[in-house]
């Protein structure tokens, strides 16, 4: 079913969802999905509605126009507005470990995530042969001190070429550098193996056991300048005892990473995240 | 703040939200929380409605009148109207365990439950000293084979006379008769030990350890005539394993049990519980 | 590093640790791991010792002898010994549904796993090229009402060929006959997509929807004649909402589904599950 | 009954666990319950033995001697002996929030902890009703800037008045200085809300909700004198959603805080933890 999904930021006044809702029956939208959240700390109202598309009466291209002249421009709204196809077009960044990847892969086999993956990118050669078992290409552009700037050129390049909508980071052990991350602003998702703000940074394994936490975990947020600080989508935790060694951690932590990993791209496919400041709202 | 609560079931079709929300924005309503959902199956669209009592236009005992005609018969609801106050009014029934009673005054203590708790009926007196010192009347109704039918007709006269809005079993350990169910219909909330429909019946944490379960649970619901099948509202897990006893057992259920039965009486204390078929629905 | 690895069951009585441990000093044995349980309701007690090898002064063949002379005719035990190599080498049975697959061949590839995989057995030829980019053989036995005797005779003789230690079936969709499963006591694991004993049998998801719980689980647990009741090794649940549909449900369960049955894989391989009655020791 | 429990630590080599089961089992003590540790790290063995007391050949008085000449030395062991009578006498410091208050009295009313509690000592007054209504002293001492030498002074004369083993601080709004926490070494138990070392000092909810977290979580640990890096005793996580405003971070918090505590209680209570530098083993 093709559907269509507005995304909604205004501040909160009454009539907001009368205003929205009226215009989707209007026009004889079927509401597939609604829902809203007051932040009363800003004094912001937020909507996510999604709706069938195959019977509304406005036309695809018309509808964003339509909508701002006939409500966005009242309330004075930030909106947007997503469809859901042509299929979003995703790009994986690894490195050695292959559990995310796997992750990854196994549920786009399945069909569960409804997505393109024209392409993988790695600094390292390791893994090239299971993504070529999936017939995806495979782009090995190694990176040192000297290399960094013109092979992240070459990455954009390659991302352009292939009309890369969001980029995942599937334990991608580089930190990209600001003017990257300029070009995909809240496009761009990396697993962090630790339950953030605890254990910024690398090696939080070494970290956690070093502290004697009960808990360990994972957090998937989206790529900002400030390293592991971006907004957080999805986080998910384990329990360890204190026999557990590092190498344990790491093997414990993995079962969790992908998991999380996986959600968060999940609902980025389906367009359910709005970035408010350094927060995510993650709709139903 | 005062604040009504509108909760509506109907058949899904175009126009519903717009028109729930076109009352409200008419009547100068200001929505504090809407949410909706679809029961695809059912083919049923659901809403709860919460917004500021003190500036509505609408006079609080008309509200469920005009919105009847203005919208409820257009779209043949099922409607139900609530207010937050006065505040709602909760029997409590106890056997002998305390660690549900305890949580639950506790609670009411620090005004974490907006409610009145106008007394605690008991088969046992052992729990006594202890609502005692919360200021809440304590009566002592013993049960046995004989003299259940009119022990029952007792705790009847007994809520009738307070006014009790819901009833709350913190781990009393009688069956209700078919009878007493039927005066309050989705308003007798139940805890039971285990993770139903896991070990319905009597000893669950013998049976789960027999079983050789890993995980054990505790399971709020609304009380119906079929033991322990009525609608569940939470339920909530543990870890354990092999090297517990059934002792260990159930002191590591009562954890489980208190906070989930205390989530329970919050959703229903707030309106957030819907009932449908034998199924809740949870509004956010 | 080669381990010597026993398992010890008895009477409970005192000196079983002083004996055993003194046997493994005496002769050079250098402990690596020691957990014990005592089974208070059968008076029983159950040891898991494992030690290095290579400085151990008994050679690996007489081990068994000498520690039944020496201790475990004593005790009247019931004892036995395991080796950390050669490799297990487990057989895998699926059907459609490739997330167990991935999951657990992802762990292969990566090495979490210690074993081999020699071949996978299917009723449907779909994962078959799955199955192949790793290099392993794929038997296709489909099975209907009329040929499932004959099929499991095939089975059993590619199980034999291929020297199987254990098989796990990850969700294949057949129930194994009495006959099949004597040939593997405790060495066949099962994933249930339930949290047992909770919906047994086939559906679970659907029946887990229609009672309306507030948490679905997994369930991996050895296979015994009897349809989902054999001893549980692991367990894990997820939290799902009312507005979860079956298919989300399916969805959901499936990420507890393959973390799962992979845990309970590792406990098997690494020899730390001890079947007693109807329920598992997992030692530390 | 009355039992002997006995912790050990000392750099791990052959033979230790053999001497000690022997020493034991010559001496008639009947093994209730026995856990070891190898910290590869470390080099180090720990090991916790419980055992019966009353038939155990060496008296009471003279076990620690006796061990110490036969084993202890031989393996330059750091060890202690403690017995699970009389009860410890446990000092609690609060505030003003009441919810771990309740949780600890409510377990200590019913049995599930087996310990003294002699006296509750707070810097305000709201709590002494409570307090009271068990029959416990409450002593009220109020802390100002310049009255906390002094204050804290008159604390360490009621503990030591009231033979006080440890100290929790239930929810205890007070720094403790250096000098108060260098007389109970690992013997004070504090609540801090939030997953330590995520949110150290003031405020973590405030903190959590800033960040964005999709979990937030309580710590209990042992007091040192770098503020909330102590040892972490029980960590336990809640599920938050982008919703849930601070105030609902606390209450959800709250039920998370006051489980972690009384589980970090019992672990003391019974023996269960060995601190090791900065981390905790908890025993089984």
């Amino acid at each position: 079913m093709h559907t269509a999904i507005l995304i909604i930021q205004c501040k909160d006044s009454k009539g907001i969802v009368a205003a929205v809702s009226q215009f989707l029956y209007e026009n004889n939208g079927n509401i597939l999905a609604i829902d809203q959240y007051i932040d009363e700390e800003l004094g912001d109202f937020f909507m996510r509605a999604e709706w069938e598309l195959d019977s509304f009466d406005i036309p695809k291209d018309h509808i964003l126009d339509v909508f701002g002249r006939q409500v966005g421009e009242r309330f004075e709204m930030d909106y947007s507005l997503f469809f859901n196809f042509p299929k979003p077009r995703m790009a994986l960044f690894v490195s050695k470990l292959s559990h995310c990847l796997f992750d990854i892969l196994s549920r786009y086999y399945s069909g569960q995530f409804d997505v393109e993956i024209p392409l993988v990118i790695s600094n390292h050669a390791d893994l090239e042969p299971i993504v070529k078992a999936f017939g995806i290409p495979f782009y090995h552009l190694p990176i040192n001190k000297s290399n960094k700037a013109s092979q992240e050129e070459k990455q954009i390049q390659l991302l352009r070429e292939n009309n890369i909508d969001f980029i995942v980071l599937a334990r991608y052990m580089q930190i990209l550098s600001a003017d990257f991350i300029k070009n995909y602003p809240n496009q761009i998702i990396n697993i962090h193996h630790s339950f953030l703000p605890a254990f910024v940074g690398a090696k939080p394994y070494h970290a956690a056991y070093k502290r004697g936490v009960k808990i360990i975990g994972a957090t998937a947020h989206y790529v900002t300048e400030e390293l592991d600080a971006g907004p957080i989508i999805e986080q998910e935790v384990a329990r360890v005892r204190h026999h557990n060694t590092v190498e344990e951690l790491v093997q414990i932590g993995q079962d969790v990473e992908k998991v999380v990993l996986s959600k968060a791209i999940k609902y980025h496919l389906v367009q359910k995240i709005k970035v408010v400041g350094n927060r995510t709202i993650i709709f139903t």
